[in-house]
Parts: structure tokens; sequence; C-alpha cells
């Protein structure tokens, strides 16, 4: 099997699967309960958000567990406005956001929100300057991604955390789940106050993830109760999921340059085999994250290729897994402006560390057939 | 060790923990990617779902797989607040709910929503009349747990039901994190529309479990996104956890008269062992689920009671590990009009299938000898 879908989802590192065996085996008790059993595993829950902290250069007081992205940007984009609508209603997004951050939007719309949703350049680019000129009095809200997940895509985040900061009533929240690992983004030093990461995108497992709380930011909670998660998340703590996702985590961040350098290569790689290919449009930004190619074959619908290169064990995907409702359009695609014949022949392939040359040889090579064939077939 | 607090989370099943590990591992693709490795994963997860539909005697379209009971509860109760908020504003709950259950009210009352929190009797128990005195014209949900998690309580869930489906703008929600498997709750039979369940509290993981949503009833999702679940709770689906809840709902529901039976017998046993110390006043109803027995021994704070057992290797809790932020007074048993010498000196026992009659013999015997000893200490 050639998996090269990673920007769905990864495969658990062995190492993330057996920390989680044994804490989930050994430390169960629930860290609320009184008892010593109880305090041993809340000790060990504070040593990962410790951990955690370490990791992404904040507070252990600013991590908060959450059950993966989808949670994470819900929890900020609905809690921030809930819990300081009376501050305004306005906020602030892009038009490629991920389905976790542009349905919530959507849905604060249904409840009287007003949203912005910026335009983006011909490569998916969030400009400063529409940022500057969105702000208003009363918006309380900036959200934009670090990496978009179809074209891999990285935003200014820099500039945009400089443009919101002198604004008080507003956060600055990044869905920085395609990010994470791939490119460098220090949460203070960009004026981030909210920034949603997720562990099944860095082979950590599905169901858990963080989001990163400046210790000034309140949120209404989406889940009230125990007041687990320094209040901000209620539910009993899913220690193992916790201790998992930042084994994950520390695995990414070791040697995290050697590992850039070799996605980076095998993208280069990619990209010169790919365009040998008359027939291939590249869609993504030449400067972009270090793990995303997106192209398109014009005349191709990305579901015939997909099952095509299917049959011979080799994974790739059309747009995020997370909007295959309409199946071959892609919204984020249409955002930069790109005629239909590409917006409707995406295909992306999305890699991680541990993929090799030789796969993504044989992925060309059985791409390029597989062209081939289908021209033979439809006569052209 | 002896593990009396399996009310606050329960040791995972070594089957439940092996499923989890083989499906994170090998099947996991992202249900929604399109190529024959997802497809393969939504299958699975369609298996499962109906797998848990089948054990719960709804629909497959019926089971929303959830991070767990304070999910479910959330997600439950504002769904139907959001979502149907221009029928009428007002709910009904009652005053010894979790507080999963009773968070989410408060924060619904911090939006412009009436609550009604009924009175319980003696034994924790809501009277089937008082719900019939609250309901309005303009009440739009009624959320009632089927077993109280502190003192085992056993709710008119039946007659509750009756009481609600008159009422056709007003859904029934049942809490039944503490009751699944343990008593029967025939969902379709008892008229109940949103049903919480959870996956660590019968030897399952942590941040698994489900929220049963029949079909006519529709939500507004805590969690937007790319519309996994049935478009009611978005995020990259967490096939393994799925599975291993699925698991271990099986296991739990295999022999389950034989379990309940055992506990029963377990239950009694100690109610009558206890009642031998003079000290010792039962606070349980008699007839409560099988396997949770709340004793007072007023004059003795329980957190000193719980960790001189500690020291045993006995591990019981006082209330709720989800309410633990006053350490000693049970709002629970304060509903129940208990006076000040029994709310403040509660201790709960809460086994599994698991335990046996010797671990429940060394527990009162050393209960036993501790209050002695703390007895002679404090000079009685």
């Amino acid at each position: 099997m050639i998996y090269l879908d990673n920007s769905a989802t990864t495969h658990p590192h062995e190492e993330v699967l057996r920390s989680y065996q044994k804490v989930a085996d050994v430390y169960y008790a629930n860290p609320s309960s009184v008892h010593r059993f109880g305090s041993e595993v809340e000790r060990l829950l504070q040593q990962s958000r410790t951990q955690a902290a370490q990791l992404f250069g904040v507070h252990s007081r600013e991590v908060i567990f959450t059950s993966g992205g989808t949670e994470g940007n819900n929890m900020a984009i609905k809690g921030i406005a809930f819990m300081h609508q009376n501050r305004g209603k306005h906020m602030i997004t892009s038009s490629v956001e991920h389905p976790s951050v542009m349905e919530a939007f959507r849905a604060l719309e249904s409840l009287g929100f007003e949203v912005t949703y910026l335009p983006v350049d011909s490569e998916g680019k969030v400009q400063p300057s529409d940022v500057s000129d969105a702000m208003r009095k009363d918006t309380i809200l900036v959200s934009i991604m670090s990496v978009n997940n179809e074209l891999g895509t990285i935003q200014p985040i820099r500039e945009i955390g400089q443009i919101v900061r002198p604004f008080p009533k507003a956060f600055f929240h990044v869905d920085h789940v395609q990010g994470l690992g791939k490119i460098d983004l220090p949460i203070k030093e960009y004026a981030i106050d909210l920034c949603t990461v997720s562990g099944h995108k860095i082979h950590g497992l599905k169901g858990t993830g963080a989001l990163i709380v400046q210790n000034n930011v309140s949120l209404f909670p989406l889940l009230h109760g125990g007041g687990q998660e320094l209040e901000a998340r209620a539910g009993t703590e899913n220690l193992a999921g916790n201790v998992a996702f930042v084994k994950a985590l520390r695995l990414l961040l070791e040697k995290k340059e050697d590992k850039r350098a070799h996605m980076s290569s095998l993208r280069n790689q990619l990209w010169h085999d790919l365009i040998e290919n008359q027939q291939v449009v590249i869609n993504s930004p030449k400067n972009g994250a270090p793990h995303i190619l997106n192209f398109s074959v014009p005349g191709y619908r990305p579901e015939v290729m997909i099952h095509a290169l299917g049959e011979e064990d080799i994974f790739i995907s059309t747009k995020s897994a997370c909007s295959s409702k309409e199946p071959d359009v892609s919204a984020i695609l249409q955002a930069c402006g790109l005629n239909s014949d590409r917006t409707t022949s995406a295909l992306r392939v999305s890699f991680s560390y541990e993929n090799t040359e030789d796969e993504l040889r044989t992925f060309v090579q059985t791409l390029n057939s597989k062209i081939e064939k289908l021209q033979a077939t439809m006569g052209r």
C-alpha cells in the first residue's frame, strides 16, 4: 500500500498506540476521584499538560485537551461568540477555511452574528490588507487557518496577528490542524489567542487534540459539567488519549527540520515528475507547506482517478475528506478563482515524513499509465 | 487493590482494548475519504453503528457516536434548546442530575431560557405528578436521569415518558450513563427522544459513547463541520473508539441478568454488613440500582475516610467525581432533604460485575477498623 492521504488522517505511530494501551489499562482511575489512585492519574494528566505546553511554548494552564480539530475549532469560534457577544457580533474568517470553521460561522450567522468571509488570491492566500479593511469596532474574532488543507497554502499568520493585536475587543484564532509540525507557529510571538491542533493528523489517535487558549481569554464552554480542563471543557479526562497525543507531538517535533526537509524534497520531486505530464496542472503554490501537493487533470473526474489508483493500492484524495458531499467541485479552488476545468478535476497528494521517494515514483508512474488508459477508453 | 469506584470510571476490559488497538492500527483511513481504504473504514463504521443500534433496540440512523456522557448530555440539552427555541424556552429537569446536565441548564438560563428544577423525595426520586404539574405549553425539553450517580435511585422514566408524550412541542431526554446495563430502558417503549450513554462506565474507553436520537428529532449541533454522524456531530470519526464502545456494550449485555443478580447480591451483602456498624447510616434506597450503595458515617469527613481506605489500596468515593469542588457537602443528598450530619459525611461504594464477595467483606472489615482507629484518635 502507498498511502498518500496523510492530510485526511495518518497511521498511528506504534509508540503512540503502545502508550495509549498502557495508560488506558493501568491508569484508568477518574482524575477527579479524591482517592490516591485518582490523584495519581490527576498527576499524570498534569504532567502531560505540562509537556504539551512546553512543546507549544505556552503555559500549562493554556492547554485544553479536546476530542480533536473539529471540537477545537467549534469551541474557539462558538466559545468566543457566546461569551463576548455583548462586545460585538462581527467576526472575520476566510473563504478557504476547513468545514469545521466554515460551518461553525454559518451556524452563528443563523443565530444573528455577522461574518465577513475574506477572499483569497489564486493560490488561496489571504491578503493582510483585506483583514485590515474588514476590522471593525464590533469585531470580536478573526479566524484564519495556518495551512490550507487542500492546497497547502501557508497563510500570513504573523502579519494578521499584528493587525488584530491593537483591537482590544478582537481575539485571533488559528486553525493549525494542517500546519502542526509542518511549519513553525510561535503562538505567543504571533499574538495568537486560540490555536486548534489535532492528534490524528500527526500519527496520533483519532479523538485526541487540544485547543491552546491564552490565559486572558474566556470562552463559553461547548461542554458544561464537572469543571474539567480548567472549566473550559467538561467530561472525564481521556488521559490515555492525551498522553498519546503528547507522545505523537513529541515524535513529530523530534528532528523536525530533517522531517520537513525530507517532505520538501519529496514534494519537489513529485512536482517535477508531475509536470512532465502535459495533462497535469499544479494548483498548489510553489512555496506551500511541505506535505501537500494539489493538481488537476482536466477532463478526468477525480473519483475515477482515485478509484483507478486504489486498484493498485495507492491512496490519494480529492479535496478535504470533510467536505465530500458534492463529489467533484472543490469550493477551495473555486474561491481561488480557478476555472471549472480545474476545480472539478483536482487531486490531492499529502504525505508524511514516513513516505519515500520510491513510493512517489511509483505513484507518478501509475498515475500516468492510468491517465493513458482512461484516455484510450474515452477514445481521446 | 480493591476498586469500588466503578461509577466514576471502570477498568477497560482486555477485549475492548484489544479491539481498539487493532482497529486503530489497521483501519486508520478517514471514512470520508473516497478511496477504497476509506470506504472499507466507512463500512466498518456503519457496521458498528448497526450493532450499537441493535443493542439499544433502535434504528442505526438513531445512533450518534460521541466523545462521552458529558458531550451527549450537552448535545441533547443545548441542541434542543438552540434548535427549538422558537417553540418555547421552558425546560424541566430534576435537582439531582449530573453536573453535565445541571451546568448545561444553568448555561442556558444565562442565555435567556427558563428551567424548572423539580424537587425529589428523601430517596432522591422525582415524583411523576411534579413533572405533570411543571409541564407548560412552551416546554420544549424534559431531562431526567435513569439512575442517580450518587445514590443509585432509579427514576420513574416510563411514567415520565407517558406524561411528556402528549405534549407535541416537548422532547424527553434521559441521561442513562449510570443506568446502562444496570437497569433495562426500552427507549422506544418509554417514549424517550434522546438518550445519553457512555463507554468508560461499562469497562469501555474514555472518550467514547453515544447519544441515541429518535429519527424525528432535530438538534442544533455542538460540533459543526464535515457533516459526519448524520449531520449531528462533525469531526473525523473515531472508528477504533466506536468499535471499542460497541464491544464493551456487547460484553455488558452478555448474560446481563446474571451480572445484575451478582451485583444485587453484593449490594445486599454490603448493606447487611454495613448496618451492623451502629455508626453507619444508609442513604441509598432499598430498591436502587444494583451497583451503587451510598452511606454516611456522621462525624467523619469523607475525605479522611477515603484516604484511610486508600492506604489499604481500597478505593471508594465521596460523591460524584465530577462535582468535587466543595470537597464535603453532597448537593444531591441536600436535595433529598437529609440533615447536614449525613450530607457532609457521605461515602459511595460502586461496583462492577467483576467485584467479589470477598472484596466487599475486606472492605467492610477495613472500614470498621478505620472508623475505630479514627474514633480513638479523635478521643471519642
